[in-house]
């Protein structure tokens, strides 16, 4: 379990619970399935989003049952979105593991993932209410529309600051939003309530997703685990890349107008955007995000959760970069 | 609309309103997507499934809106499952047109599937009950693994006629049934009724499966619509192989050692096949399931449609082979 909630002893001894409960669903005949899930399940995440389903359960009744269900679905929604993100960027690592496509090969990836799609559904007409599986079933479409979308504006020439807040919200930010959301309306909170927490977790997603495309152009391989400007030679352009653009239309040209980058091309890159304050640019939209978060999070009804919420957002957004 | 509706108005006029649901669920901003998925759609396939849950419904109390949701549903799960399908099997061509991802790339056939597993699962939630939900989704496990089973066996010398079944049980039995039992369950049909109209999508889809398998070893491209011997080529060895390698363990030998075929391979195997009866013991086999299937047809309540799904039994398994 990651270090993130070592100081909150309830949230944590909930996320053990959820990781249990996912173990007793992926258990089946072949093995060689169980263990492939088994590894996702602890490849050492933050569990960022479960824990958010818990937390906003407890702005309402706290049905344990019911919140560590709902918990599970989402993290496993979430894994069957990296297993086939994995399958499509041909991905040879995650968090510093081998991917399922890179050890079992693309074609069991493809299964596995829809086979965690199917076991979602099954936890939820379970545990969960037609509304829920409805809310979570159209947030997995906006996730799909926008994974989609990302592939056709590869290599593509016209940037948008728009287009690609656009794509992170439904890449990054649904999946926080409906976290926070599923468990306010399923634990009983108003209405009012869980929309509140839905726009909580859009901005913490928004401000998580910019700051991590900022990484590419700042982090190395060991800092953030993952090949450093990986997106920018698949010709995904991110904010930081989006923004120096705008600045310098004619250097930028010469590199928009190739269909991949060499090693060079990207070392050069890095050093235009950052040159061009790309990276800055970026922070302050994510900035702007993180305060709309925090914001949102002090009109939350008195509640120890409040603060846990608070405290989180903090170690997530306010990270040093 | 497949001519094999001709004779039934009733049956065809409900398929074509599926048909239109599925239009307007699947539209959206992205017309790409629209346009690939509305190829599917048009893709002339026989559209069995539906029309299962269509005529089970009627054993019950039949709500168009509700019947045709879940027709639409069944089909687009269906739709998902071949796209994911060709993405594993490389496919070129499926009904003698070309796949999503030969058009459009493997990325984008992955999320296209996981694309309309979303609708699936919206449409579920907005037209059937929590029950049935559960029934889907653990039916959709089923065939996941099933389809991982196959992959897993793949060029594997140790042959079982009752893995074989078990396969296609997950492969094809498994949505026969769910049409038919989805259709009577939500329609208000008995518990016994609805499980008896599950059996019968067991023994149709199983006797179909073994029947289309045989075509494998007498059928040639322009009859099946498929390239002959194509599961043969990829390593998956059907009923009529494994009744032949049976009767003539040392000839097979060599060939289960291999772990590829050339098409010099193929012809002596489909030669062996047909030498030691293979086609003719899957026919045998086939038999006995449709026959079953018949034998419970019978014993359905009086309704019209009782012989319409008979009829349709008969086109399909009493076929020319």
């Amino acid at each position: 379990m990651d270090k993130i909630w070592d100081n909150y002893k309830d949230v944590k001894s909930e996320l053990d619970a959820v990781i249990s409960l996912m173990e007793k669903n992926v258990k089946c005949k072949d093995k060689k399935i169980e263990n492939s899930i088994m590894e996702l399940i602890y490849s050492g995440g933050k569990m960022l989003r479960p824990a958010f389903v818990i937390i906003a359960s407890n702005f309402g009744n706290y049905d344990a049952q019911k919140a560590r269900s709902l918990a599970a679905v989402i993290e496993m929604l979430h894994m069957a979105t990296l297993v086939h993100d994995d399958v499509i960027d041909d991905a040879k690592t995650r968090r510093g593991q081998e991917t399922v496509q890179s050890k079992y090969g693309k074609d069991y990836a493809v299964y596995i993932g829809d086979f965690l799609f199917c076991v979602c559904f099954k936890i939820l007409a379970s545990s969960a209410t037609l509304q829920s599986i409805k809310v979570d079933s159209k947030s997995m479409s906006r996730i799909c529309l926008g994974e989609i979308d990302q592939l056709n504006s590869r290599f593509d020439s016209k940037l948008s600051v728009k287009n690609y807040l656009n794509r992170i919200s439904g890449k990054t930010a649904e999946l926080f939003s409906l976290s926070l959301y599923t468990g306010a309306a399923e634990s009983g909170c108003s209405d009012a309530l869980s929309k509140q927490l839905w726009k909580i977790g859009h901005n913490i997603g928004m401000a998580f997703q910019i700051i991590d495309d900022t990484l590419d152009y700042v982090g190395n391989a060991d800092s953030i685990r993952k090949p450093a400007a990986s997106d920018l030679k698949q010709g995904i352009f991110t904010l930081p890349f989006i923004y120096a653009a705008k600045k310098d239309k004619n250097t930028f040209k010469y590199y928009l107008e190739k269909e991949s980058f060499s090693d060079e091309d990207v070392k050069n890159i890095i050093l235009l955007v950052n040159k061009h304050k790309g990276i800055v640019s970026a922070k302050e939209l994510a900035d702007k995000y993180t305060k709309k978060a925090f914001k949102l999070i002090d009109n939350l009804p008195e509640n120890p959760y409040k603060m846990i919420l608070k405290e989180v957002a903090e170690k997530l957004l306010v990270r040093s970069y």
